[in-house]
């Protein structure tokens, strides 16, 4: 699918996944083609997702989170520029206005094809006294570096929203013996969750962390005081936690302000609506990664799901078709995993609650068992919950967590899902089986022989 | 589904797994019938592969191989007839011909519907001085008990054969410090797989064996001399193995002696023929477990791959339908699993010399690459063997082998199998990512943009 002898000018606007992706692989794809990365970051191409696992102390330096350095793009031929603000997208003429963060120069710079690749912010509260050095995000490399070294000076963590990244958080800063009270607006933590699974989670969370953890639920911050040593949050519900630093885990919105000021069309999600083939509302632009919204390939509805993988997938897709390709992204089933202590979380499609939000007539079992054979030394247990349509039969979501190794079972469900498996089509898998690996009836067909039994009932 | 107030004589001959299976459900469901079963057998209801881990000394007492002991079956009154052998089945008759193996009596037992569970039995070549007490073979929990006290007492162990049960007894032998020597007809253990993975297992075996074992391919034993302390086995190349004892563990076949003598239909594998529902050619006689022929449910060609994943499925379709249900056995996908050391070996469908033997445009592409992010401590590799069908562009199996979380990913494909996922299907398969669980674009993934690469070209 190389097409040759075609010069083209492709700049992309952000590098960390969706936009580091587009541009090897049209760069691979298209030899002669010049391709630019701008991004106001210092770094292109690292991953986010394992900064939790810096923090932690897990490997030592940060380094090793360069999925490919900006050396080696421009040994490629690919262009990076850092520190670089996009401030404008000028469509009719092609171009851009570039800011120079350091010397605050401006130009203007063409493009052929134009990648908005922008990513995801955090959501601040407006209570956030944010110019205090001790309230901290996590979303840059920069980010992740700073909140290191504020951890190691920390004894005292507060940590404001219950989420993957939060969750994650609590684990890094549990190895480093650090006391940490997280506030969370539901209540449980992981809300994407059902709570039949999610207070497991908690349990699991408070039990395994050393005395060091104290989980604030159904309840939000109000004001943060002081802004030097230490900081008092102050809680709706009258709860004051001195602290030595905070993190503002409470979500992220997609980066869109420079899309919507070029007149791109955004979505119901608000982030910008793109087709299958990854292109925006104005011709030459395409969008991927964490700014563009996505479908959901069981209710078809767009959604809004910042993740790593997809936006590996997406920058594919973009990327075959700007270089003359045609291809399609399917869309997403929210399918997420994290690591708690020895616990996996992990979930695929919808969650029970979701799919009654969306209208479905579901039904849903939970069971555990174990992830081995019994008489195995190392046998856990899994608790995996599964959710139907009640007409169709056809599987809508699972949600898995265990000690064991819970987390591919989700995703052998996420392969299914794409396929509108059904809970019979479930049952009739065969799955491998030796003692080390699992029981001889899997905890997967268990628990689609009980959802069945529901449904027939 | 219950069907209560029926007074039915249900009679299983076989009683390990799948007899188990179907003792245990038809009771459930139709409270009121009569369940007997008849083993030639001390035991039933045991996980027979789970003998090689108590051979290893994973765990100390062979009763925790038992599912269900002799008591739990009658408390829920079901009657179980140990060291009974059935004779003879007098279909006209609706009779059994049962001879107690201890007192040489006979009996006959009327039967309302009659389920033939008998497993399989170990091919014994014809060299084989089977007489000897220094032969072994692993088939009952009788045979393991005594392996492990013959392999208790034995220095060098020869095992003949190189499939899933003989690398799983080098691996309990080198646990216990045993020297090995493993004669295996093909040129690499573990046949059942295509040679560029199982060369991998070879060496991985041979390098992960303390030095304790050696490994002849492409050779067969033509005889074995002596009978006593120590025994010569000689091989049709020539070498001369002086060993302590010797494990045949060169396959199995089905056991049908009964069933044909009786007229039962036998399939093209040898195998109790059966329809979807377990029924034999003779009315009110099911098979089911490793005694019955199974439908491949990527090829619908007949096989015969005896597992005991299968054997419970089927024992649940076989009681369903006894019970006045109606359930359908799908069919299989040779999926399998099993582990040497730290290192996971798996397969689903179809390996690519199968593929290609059933008359397949089969392509393939095999991969390493991290399960983890490259980052994470515990990161380790994994090698993937995707095969599809050039045509339709369909999947057609799966191999994985690794010292990471390799089984798991097959599992995945094997789910997508069954409803006839394509290349391109599983490219749009949404996988978890994190960290700790894989990379951001999962092996599974980036097998198959290879492979849609390879299909395309």
């Amino acid at each position: 699918m190389t097409i040759n002898n075609f010069h083209m000018r492709i700049i992309i606007i952000g590098g960390v996944a969706a936009g580091a992706k587009v541009a090897a692989k049209t760069k691979r794809m298209l030899p002669d083609s010049e391709v630019h990365i701008y991004t106001k970051d210092d770094f292109v191409s690292y991953s986010s997702c394992g900064m939790p696992y810096y923090i932690a102390g897990d490997f030592k330096d940060w380094q090793q989170l360069i999925v490919r350095s900006i050396d080696e793009f421009e040994k490629s031929g690919i262009h990076i520029h850092t520190r670089k603000l996009v401030t404008k997208i000028l469509s009719a003429d092609k171009k851009l206005a570039v800011k120079n963060i350091d010397t605050e120069d401006w130009q203007f710079v063409d493009y052929d094809k134009l990648v908005i690749a922008t990513g995801a912010e955090p959501l601040i509260p407006d209570f956030a006294n944010i110019n205090s050095k001790k309230i901290y995000t996590l979303r840059t490399l920069n980010d992740g570096i700073s909140l290191k070294e504020g951890m190691e000076q920390a004894k005292h963590i507060t940590i404001i929203g219950g989420g993957y990244i939060a969750i994650e958080l609590v684990e890094a800063f549990v190895k480093n013996k650090k006391n940490v009270t997280l506030i969370e607006r539901s209540p449980f933590i992981l809300s994407m969750l059902d709570e039949d699974i999610s207070a497991l989670v908690q349990d699991y969370v408070l039990e395994n962390s050393d005395g060091l953890v104290k989980i604030i639920n159904n309840d939000t911050v109000s004001e943060i005081l002081g802004e030097n040593q230490v900081l008092d949050v102050i809680t709706h519900k009258g709860y004051g936690i001195e602290t030595d630093m905070v993190v503002i885990a409470s979500g992220v919105k997609p980066a869109v302000e420079l899309a919507k000021d070029a007149g791109i069309k955004l979505g119901v999600t608000g982030a910008i609506k793109v087709n299958s083939r990854m292109e925006t509302s104005i011709p030459d632009i395409y969008a991927c990664g964490d700014c563009a919204e996505k479908i959901n390939m069981i209710s078809n509805a767009p959604v809004w799901i910042p993740l790593g993988s997809t936006a590996n997938k997406e920058g594919r897709v973009a990327a075959i078709n700007i270089s003359g390709g045609v291809e399609d992204f399917e869309g997403v089933l929210g399918s997420a995993v994290l690591r708690y202590g020895h616990l996996s979380i992990s979930k695929t499609g919808l969650t029970e609650k979701e799919a009654l939000k969306q209208g479905y007539d579901a039904l849903s079992v939970v069971i555990t068992k174990r992830d081995k054979a019994g008489y195995m030394p190392e046998v856990k247990n899994i608790t995996l919950k599964l959710v139907a349509d009640k007409r169709s039969h056809k599987l809508l979501g699972a949600q898995a967590i265990g000690c064991g190794d819970a987390d591919k079972r989700v995703n052998t469900v996420s392969v299914g899902l794409i396929q509108g498996i059904t809970v019979e089509n479930l049952i009739d898998a065969d799955l491998t089986y030796a003692p080390p690996f699992s029981t001889s009836i899997d905890i997967l067909i268990s628990a689609a022989q009980i959802l069945k039994t529901k449904l027939d009932s």
